[in-house]
């Protein structure tokens, strides 16, 4: 039992396999002596890998699917103007050997008929006729992902009967088309059309232009993005010879096809198809290729202009910190002022692909905020890939917001913006950019906490004797307390406490700050809060006698004092009324720790 | 200061403005008429939203532009194998007024010349002249969203001087291509030319095409979506009369233009693009118009064959039911039986859009399973699309998997897939289908219970004294707390403890299941946990003397013991050492409590 997809393609190839129409290609012997009934299907994806069904690995030569091919080369080689200039870009209602040139222009109509294709070989640059051939040839198997071998015989038996395509040759040396010996250029068209290649490399050298010009196996480069565009546009019009037009509203794939038996069809950004049959119908296309591809295309739903639905928004979320605070943890005073504010910030969290359309609709929603807006945090950690326009348009936008004096941060950790450098230079008005969505946020908190909050923030240290949780116990309380703590400092980073680790004490954090994390089952570590100076870690732990749930490390050099576990029992058993006492003092704010986590884990819709 | 887009826009806008060759169409005086340096440019996105610049509502005649109008209504009407029987798809290399049929088939080359045009007219349906001419202008205004005016002076003059369309409309006749009388069908072809259309109302229109058929503001339907898939290919061929290829190649935008000075361009899925200036090249194209829908195209990456990258992976997220348990607590025998054989199912979280390519991908992970799997779970809610051969390829998936005897189950709360009625037949073997992952996964957890826990599971319900609480308990202690408890019966959906509510008692499920949730700022209820007979709850937040953090809901009949606070207060105090001994019962469970939470809430990279 094979692949669901496997199945899908074995029953296209079922259906096909009884059209026996069609007669193979017999000017030259070699291409005469093919079994007729021969039948292959290949699909290759753009990660490599390469469904097959029937004679897939067998050899065939290329033909007339090597003009894309030559045509990309000649344009990564003289640049698309120099190319234009010497052949346009016009489906052709003639046949592809036709011995003429567009009256009007004198060019020859496209790269898909034999004068285009003969001009793009005599374009390809090289020392001598051999170098260049040799280009031509690792070109083609830098598309398929090997060598590809070259087929002598088909090529002698080319070269000798291939009048016509000499005298096409003439032909655009005498219209200045192509400058040089017109039969050097030929020459190179014969050789090129005599490269064997299979079902199976065809498929993937669709699947490369499919990638981007990019080998989905081997991953080398074939060709630019830019040149990529061009060759499937013009095989989008002139690819099938005579019938574009039915083509693109049946199959709705830029195509090419050969005598030799072959269809390579592409369905940009997606997939290649290759079929080989070598009978031909009168166009000399293959039979079983066209419906085929055609069949593919209807069963698989691959027309290039389908369009199921809308492209959705390219804002997932959005949200204020008082919404969702971020983990870093607040004074009463600090969580007071950012209830009261929050609404003056916003969280704007991007996906899917930032192409024109995606960015359109955030700049347009983003840019139109209130004017009370203070902070916007604009995060592209979900976003797949932005375009050129796009970046532009959002660091448009970041200027237009900070002259309404709205400051605004990116997350972005991959730089996919281009704008990871603004964090450094105070000079770039957009703003700064960071790692994280959570640093992030608490720089959003920061910063309205330093135009709303006039009172005391967070002091950066304090003594044993500052420390809130003291507040709770009477003097005789205090003074049993401290003198059972220890003090301890951890460097920058240092872990503290592991996930699973016992209960080890309870730790008042006198300076620094301290980060509670969690790594989930594909090793990312995700923050659960950050504490500073004044706040407390390990009492729940160690009144429950459980173990640490998170990891707890050092984020500054900290410096806490610790009350540890052996002691606890020590000072509970002589005075149980202080266990009591210090359940009472830290009840509320254990509430709070576990509410704030919960509201920052799941609380805008993050989950 | 405008939006970032306007501003893109508006430099467009500045740049082609410059452009002052070409002549306005002067065969009749109505069209000679306009100021000649008229333009305006409109971008519609498929939200309804319409960028405008210069003269953006300034009306003129739609002309040409009417063409694939009413060939969309004459494919809807017919039927696409009528239409293709007279209207072939090719590109011409003739201009668009040629009094000519293509030789081989005696048909017009496509409906975007006059002789298709006119042909498409003479097949839209309606009893009389009236009725038909009715049927286009209603047709055109669903695309545009409004009322269309007739243009009655443009009319008489075009029916005036229309000889060369009248003797296309007669050779029409001769050649049987249409019937009845030829002057009807032109006469309706020179009626549909003079309808009034604003550069704002053709943007509309285009974005109804790229809508896929749907006006972004009315919601309206104004064609299938295969009428326009149909429509797109035969603009992306033959749309810009000659030159077809270029304007693919330098555009890469299906396309139309009319004499009356506008074009219409059309990215599927995306946006409609508008410009208006009566100026014309050579071809009857508006200079400005095709400048600025080419510069536009270049400056906003429109081009349709532009592949920035190649598509993702359609499985976001993959794990099992160790990684990430379910929210419904379990006993220690059942965690331990799901810590052994979790690595039997894989979880499966898919996202975008579905269609072959992301499909493809998808079912060739999970199809590819080794043998041992037991249990499958695909998770479609961040599926934003499913194209039919996605769906019956996931189809033909859980068949498979069922014949290796894998069970299979969706979490597909919007029935995306189709097979919500899987979950009620049991003949279909493809396996159940749930509204929520979590649902999923306890079902998950159940399957692999059933096939490897031999020992007994949980019991539906129990009495108070066989509840696992009271092991820790002295028989003493058991009589003291028992002789305390209240019997409580909750109704299946009755709420227990709302988020905020002061502790209220430490409650003992003796029968039925009790959720806990948590909803996020956009109004979104998450499960935290699902517990079951011979668990509790409200302990913490006694202890702790807190509140709820989570709402707690009875998911079935529920009959609980409960310790209200006013008893467990007066228990301690007359016998604290009661108090201890619970809390050490409790603290591994609450342990345990915390960490499952954690890890079904961020444990598999969830967040």
């Amino acid at each position: 039992m094979g692949n669901v997809v496997d199945d899908l393609i074995a029953r296209v190839f079922d259906d096909v396999r009884s059209l026996d129409a069609g007669e193979v290609a017999d000017y030259i012997p070699e291409l005469a002596a093919v079994a007729p009934d021969s039948f292959g299907i290949c699909l290759a994806t753009i990660d490599g890998y390469v469904y097959e069904i029937g004679d897939s690995r067998h050899p065939f030569t290329i033909q007339s699917i090597s003009k894309p091919f030559t045509y990309a080369l000649a344009l990564a080689d003289r640049g698309a103007e120099a190319v234009d200039a010497k052949i346009d870009v016009e489906p052709s209602g003639e046949p592809f050997n036709e011995i003429s040139l567009d009256p009007l222009t004198e060019r020859p109509r496209n790269p898909m008929i034999n004068a285009g294709a003969i001009t793009a070989a005599s374009l390809v640059t090289g020392a001598d006729q051999a170098t260049r051939f040799e280009r031509i040839r690792a070109a083609y198997s830098r598309y398929a992902g090997r060598e590809l071998p070259f087929n002598e015989a088909v090529y002698e038996s080319e070269a000798r009967t291939g009048h016509r395509n000499r005298a096409i040759g003439h032909m655009l040396r005498s219209f200045d088309v192509i400058s040089g010996d017109p039969n050097d250029a030929v020459d190179l068209y014969f050789r090129q059309c005599s490269i064997d290649v299979t079902c199976r490399d065809l498929s993937l050298m669709a699947a490369t232009m499919a990638n981007n010009g990019v080998n989905p196996l081997t991953r080398e480069r074939a060709l630019t993005a830019v040149g990529v565009e061009q060759v499937l546009s013009v095989m989008s019009t002139c690819g099938m010879y005579d019938g574009a037009g039915k083509w693109l509203v049946e199959v709705g794939l830029p195509a090419k096809s050969g005598v030799g038996g072959g269809v390579m069809a592409v369905l940009p950004g997606q997939i290649g198809i290759a079929v080989y049959s070598p009978r031909l119908d009168a166009h000399g296309n293959s039979v079983r290729g066209v419906a085929a591809a055609k069949a593919l295309s209807k069963e698989l739903e691959l027309h290039f202009l389908h369009v199921t639905r809308a492209s959705r928004s390219s804002i997932r979320a959005r949200y204020n910190v008082t919404q969702a605070p971020s983990r870093v943890r607040r004074t009463p005073t600090e969580q007071a002022v950012l209830e009261d504010v929050g609404k003056r910030s916003r969280i704007y969290e991007l996906h899917g692909d930032l192409l024109f359309t995606g960015a359109e609709s955030a700049v347009r929603e983003i840019g139109s905020v209130d004017e009370g807006l203070e902070v916007v945090v604009i995060d592209v950690r979900r976003v797949d890939d932005a375009s050129d326009v796009a970046i532009r348009m959002i660091t448009a936008l970041r200027t237009q917001l900070a002259d309404k004096g709205c400051a605004v941060a990116l997350v972005d950790p991959s730089g996919l913006l281009g704008q990871a450098s603004s964090s450094i230079n105070p000079a770039q008005r957009g703003g700064r950019v960071f790692a994280d969505l959570d640093a992030a946020m608490a720089w959003c908190e920061d910063a309205l906490l330093t135009l709303h909050c006039s009172q005391q923030r967070q002091p950066a240290s304090m003594s044993i004797e500052d420390h809130p949780v003291l507040d709770a116990l009477s003097p005789k309380q205090v003074s049993a307390f401290v003198s059972q703590l220890e003090s301890r400092t951890y460097a920058r980073g240092e872990t503290i406490a592991r996930r699973g680790d016992a209960a080890s004490g309870f730790y008042l954090i006198l300076q620094g700050q301290v980060s509670t994390t969690f790594t989930d089952v594909q090793g990312l570590t995700h923050r659960i809060a950050t504490l500073s100076a004044g706040m407390t870690f390990g009492e729940m732990t160690m009144f429950l006698n459980s173990r640490f749930l998170n990891d707890v490390r050092a984020d500054t050099t900290v410096v806490v004092a610790v009350l540890t576990t052996a002691r606890y029992n020590e000072l509970t058993s002589a005075a149980p009324e202080l266990k009591l006492a210090l359940l009472e003092s830290l009840a509320s704010g254990a509430y709070e720790q576990l509410d704030m986590t919960l509201r920052s884990v799941i609380g805008a819709g993050r989950i």
